[in-house]
């Protein structure tokens, strides 16, 4: 039980999907054995608990499917079981407040990544929508040390330039940009600088393509071929081993989700983020990933391209969960 | 490290100290293996969170000590190493507010006993200080199979008759009172009828036997032979494989927390509980049972009693070791 299945695994590392039945059913379908769950966007402390019953509450309802994992043992357990391994994390640090001791509780409860901003400036960094990046803050610094005490992965995705790269620095352990694409396939706001992906690959950290239109070269219409070229790239530029999958998939929300994730409780004043208020929705999935079940076009994708096959399986999921393995 | 040393344990389960070091270090003096500490008496949800901030700050602070036990083999770890076992309980069901999904969020963050009341009726069963017994309420009913299902373990001590009988015979799995006398021996509203003792034991629930003076006959002027003399009676009409200790010690606590336990939020006319407005604090401990380094005087007030060395190993804490076994 503590071998792969063929040294192999798919690990997606960011969904916020509408959860039903039918996605638990698709990543089953899809061979998923793991993917990174968002819990928290805006929620506080108590909001976030009522998420996490929630999340009890399909544990319990589709034991077939899907199970609560909390270490690497968990997920390579639910791989030999036929089930997909949920993990937990937040793309804000709204769920600990103004309170460094709630850092240890949610590792208690299973949360292993958190955000230490979703776009706007937090407690604890500067938001990439910002336009002042002041960096870590004091709480900021605080907090990163607890995190690495405990074992919750600092995760970077929604923040800002500098305070990325003082996250790398001041953190004890890798950190994690778990869904985000590089600056230089397609300039936006989430994607990451060159200087940022060299000094997380140096010091040991993760990026998880995203597959959400507005980080990809053209959008809705990008083709798997070029999306596969953007990772050839940085691999050249970093090095395989930093790399893997966080789709950021987020199938069938209804756009008042999206809405919502941009506005949060924050402005009064409407905020469109990555999309315009002539697109104020969730954007089109490229037809060759709409759900779970097409890992296998990237699979497909990457392989036309001319990677191995031992560098696919890196890529689909190797290499986050050698991550995990130090990480959790 | 699965088997106790000397084939012996010593539990006490229910405190409610004033933490200190100074107390830590007595437990380890006493031999103390395990304690059951109370972290909720009034508190909501979020204020609970923050009793239990402050338990991680103890474990923190405190390793060689003191250890957070989430199962019997945690205990047995702990006595290994010479420390003592904390698991952790609530004395109201206040901490789960309205909401049944949170007993698994409990149960998750490590708690292993709850009251269904404290005193007073609550949203689950009524409480012994009220004049009218209504019984397990219908969300205490749903809580009871909650309970029952995710291994947390129902505590009647502060219920009524009723509520009590009826906990015992709506739960599928054996209850406890971790802190209460027989009222044959002492009428007290807080000690329990023969009835409940019998029914308790018929269905393999526990009783610890409290040490807080107010439930011992002839309060802080008890003697240690009466006090002994009480466990062979009970012994004698309900066994002995379903008692232990449970001493209810609130050491070093100021006076002013025991208002809080009566009063809570509840009412703006002060209620005395047990005391009186002449005497309104806690109660002087008996001579015999100042603190955790005396559980060796009630080995000794057993075994000048007549108790051989195995009924004391059973009552000092291999019943309620059993009882873990089974219930969490």
């Amino acid at each position: 039980m503590n071998e792969l299945q063929n040294n192999s695994i798919v690990i997606d590392c960011l969904q916020y999907a509408n959860w039903s039945p039918k996605i638990f059913k698709q990543m089953h379908e899809g061979g998923v054995d793991c993917i990174h769950v968002t819990i928290a966007y805006h929620e506080n402390f108590r909001e976030t608990i009522l998420n996490l019953e929630k999340w009890n509450s399909y544990f319990l309802n589709y034991p077939d499917l899907i199970v609560h994992a909390h270490s690497v043992a968990d997920i390579i357990k639910a791989q030999h079981e036929n089930k997909t391994a949920i993990i937990f994390g937040f793309q804000n640090p709204s769920p600990i407040e103004d309170d460094i001791g709630l850092v240890e509780i949610w590792k208690k409860l299973g949360i292993k990544f958190m955000q230490l901003t979703y776009n706007n400036q937090s407690l604890l960094a500067t938001g990439c929508y910002e336009n002042n990046d002041t960096g870590i803050t004091r709480m900021g610094k605080e907090v990163i040390k607890e995190m690495n005490r405990v074992g919750m992965v600092i995760d970077m995705s929604h923040s800002s330039e500098i305070s990325t790269l003082e996250a790398i620095e001041f953190s004890s352990r890798p950190i994690s940009i778990t869904h985000a694409n590089p600056e230089f396939w397609h300039p936006a706001k989430r994607n990451k600088s060159n200087t940022i992906l060299k000094k997380l690959s140096k010091n040991g950290g993760m990026i998880g393509f995203s597959l959400y239109p507005h980080h990809l070269k053209n959008g809705s219409n990008c083709e798997l071929n070029d999306f596969c070229k953007m990772i050839a790239d940085t691999v050249d530029m970093i090095g395989i081993e930093c790399i893997g999958i966080g789709s950021d998939l987020c199938q069938d929300q209804p756009d008042n989700v999206v809405e919502w994730m941009r506005n949060g409780r924050w402005t009064k004043e409407k905020d469109f983020g990555e999309g315009t208020s002539e697109n104020p929705g969730f954007p089109d999935q490229p037809n060759w990933f709409k759900n779970n079940t097409d890992f296998k076009n990237i699979k497909t994708g990457l392989n036309d391209y001319g990677f191995s096959e031992e560098e696919i399986k890196d890529i689909m999921g190797r290499n986050w969960l050698n991550f995990f393995k130090k990480s959790f």
